[in-house]
């Protein structure tokens, strides 16, 4: 059967091969561990992380490459951030769009360190006025965590209209760019924020183990790290180094994914991000305009395939997502996810609690024929149920 | 120039082709997340992860897969399992031949959550009296953390009679195998033990950056995550699962780097623990007995292959190490590495602080030649300086 992939907003698929190369090569030319050795294989393989580095500082536009870190995933750069710099009785400000990597180590802080937490209620179409966040902001406030797109509708928060705001304050501010980095241009000076979160695996199409954070000067300097350990520089020192990159880098770097995420980022480049945004948003937008004619289905998001990443959340009157997941695969090949997508807020926020969505989300690799297909298999599903 | 690579104690090389071929076969035949969707191809990563969960609990004798908690690194797991169950006024005991992973973390925690720590004195060839730790037992004693094998020395730490004297006793106790997983059988159960600290990129012949935690019911009950999000389950609570192993797995797993691991424990179950553990002691053994043959040679250790890893410190008398280091790789293709190891503790205990030593550590692809070539490099080495 014909498979059409459609669950991008979990992880790029298929994945382009010189990824995988990118891995293999440097396990097997090369081998040998970074920055422990001063033999030329750790040289080199110091030399890979160093433009691997370089190349993302340069992608998201990050004055140095050692504002770069890398990290096991976004899950971890958003943990790393909430909990390095939040501290005793510290308040944050969050959309109610924000996914449980955000949501699950604040409510901890909450109990645990006295964090105050200001949830913003976006609208049902998951956008945000940003007179929102002004208007939460208090004498403690301390940081502001936003994701650029819902992984549920899709829909862009206004990441530049906050960082204005926020501009000159003595206020943190994260953005979370899981669902957006290598479709959306970010720039992190231009977003005026302090972290950057974002994921390999996604639209970067690396490989899942990698993810890291793009963090500010003053932000590296209030940030305590989140995991200690050998860094291979002052070994002699029984605390962590104070530097950036190690502060945030202990024990052996994953450079295999790093290799796999710099031939991700590389493709990303040839492809051009001009070019693989309009493709995204050419196929949202015939996807959306198709859903718009089938009145049994709701449609989820602003609709408006540019001010949405390429993610549709639908419900199909009288029907659970669940089931509408597994017909979809079984008899046409087309893979989704239903529920709740890790991330309740956003599903209390349109109103989808707790029985969630039924996800498309469109990447680089699907095709039009991609969307007439989902289209046409909904309308067959919807006239034989 | 003929290549011996002596550097096995920081990863494995070179890296057998079916780890990156575990590994670009998930990548592109799998290519899906695993326990995110319900489509076949997600099932099929979950599958293989739980298969390598499996594997893994075999192979370390752990009663239940999800015992198995997969991390980036042994120095997450040590981090994890130190802030995880540490709280104000603890006190724990550790050995003098700790690395920074476990004393940086602990640094802090004395600090941040008033911990007392006591670290038991090992003797200067790195052996520790396991009565040292019985005596810092006291009432506010919670953890006991040691290494299984000095990453400095090789020497082994008396982790079965540390296990027989903590039976019973409400302390929990941490073993770190970085160092000896692949080479030493390893019984989780034997060993008494609530905390099995692993990487998969030494002696399991893995890729970096993939590691785990073995953890015992009690301690899995006890540890706080280090970090929470997304885990694809109970996605409607705003808290971290309680249940092993989503409670300390967070975010999309590094399933190539779960792939190559499984892989090389493929390949170690294939060849053998005990042909591994006869082999890298002959090589050892050989090592030992060339080096006590030349006089301006300082060994540090047990200078016993029975008694410690394939690992063997040195300086060589009225020379840094830093400039052995470089002679060995640029005169003879040997690579080693020359300092502290991330381990200044251990330094200290053996009498090499700050200068260090000359680190040389065997693995399973060197050979009797690659043996005689390093001792006939050292004697050249001397005789020329």
């Amino acid at each position: 059967m014909r498979e059409v992939y459609a669950d991008h907003a979990a992880t790029t698929f298929p994945r382009h091969p010189q990824v995988p190369e990118a891995m293999s090569s440097f396990l097997l030319d090369i081998g040998c561990s970074p920055g422990r050795g001063g033999y030329r294989r750790s040289l080199d393989a110091s030399r890979l992380v160093y433009d691997s580095r370089a190349l993302m500082a340069e992608f998201f536009k990050v004055p140095q490459p050692e504002q770069v870190v890398f990290t096991p995933s976004v899950t971890y750069s958003l943990n790393l951030l909430i909990k390095g710099l939040l501290q005793q009785g510290d308040h944050v400000i969050i959309s109610s769009m924000e996914h449980n990597s955000v949501v699950r180590p604040l409510t901890r802080l909450v109990r645990e360190r006295a964090v105050t937490l200001d949830v913003v209620q976006c609208n049902t179409d998951g956008t945000l006025d940003p007179l929102q966040v002004k208007n939460a902001i208090n004498n403690q406030t301390k940081l502001v965590v936003l994701t650029h797109a819902s992984n549920v509708t899709g829909t862009f928060l206004p990441v530049h209209e906050v960082g204005e705001i926020l501009k000159g304050k003595d206020i943190f501010y994260a953005i979370d760019v899981a669902q957006t980095a290598g479709s959306e241009s970010l720039g992190f000076g231009a977003m005026n924020c302090d972290y950057l979160a974002f994921t390999g695996h996604k639209g970067l199409l690396g490989p899942p183990g990698i993810g890291g954070l793009c963090i500010s000067e003053r932000a590296a300097e209030a940030t305590e790290s989140l995991v200690e350990g050998g860094t291979g520089s002052r070994s002699e020192d029984e605390n962590q180094p104070g530097f950036l990159p190690d502060k945030f880098e202990s024990g052996t770097l994953n450079v295999p994914g790093i290799a796999g995420l710099a031939a991700g980022v590389k493709l990303v480049n040839e492809l051009g991000l001009e070019t693989l945004q309009k493709h995204k948003r050419e196929l949202t937008a015939a996807l959306l305009l198709g859903l718009a004619e089938m009145p049994e289905i709701e449609v989820y998001g602003t609709k408006n395939p540019h001010t949405t990443a390429a993610t549709v959340s639908i419900n199909v009157k009288g029907m659970d997502n669940g089931d509408l997941s597994f017909m979809l695969e079984q008899g046409f090949g087309i893979m989704t996810r239903s529920g709740l997508h890790c991330s309740p807020l956003a599903h209390r926020t349109i109103g989808t609690f707790p029985q969630g969505t039924l996800r498309f989300s469109l990447g680089w690799t699907n095709t039009s024929s991609d969307v007439e297909h989902i289209l046409s298999a909904l309308s067959e599903i919807i006239r034989e149920n």
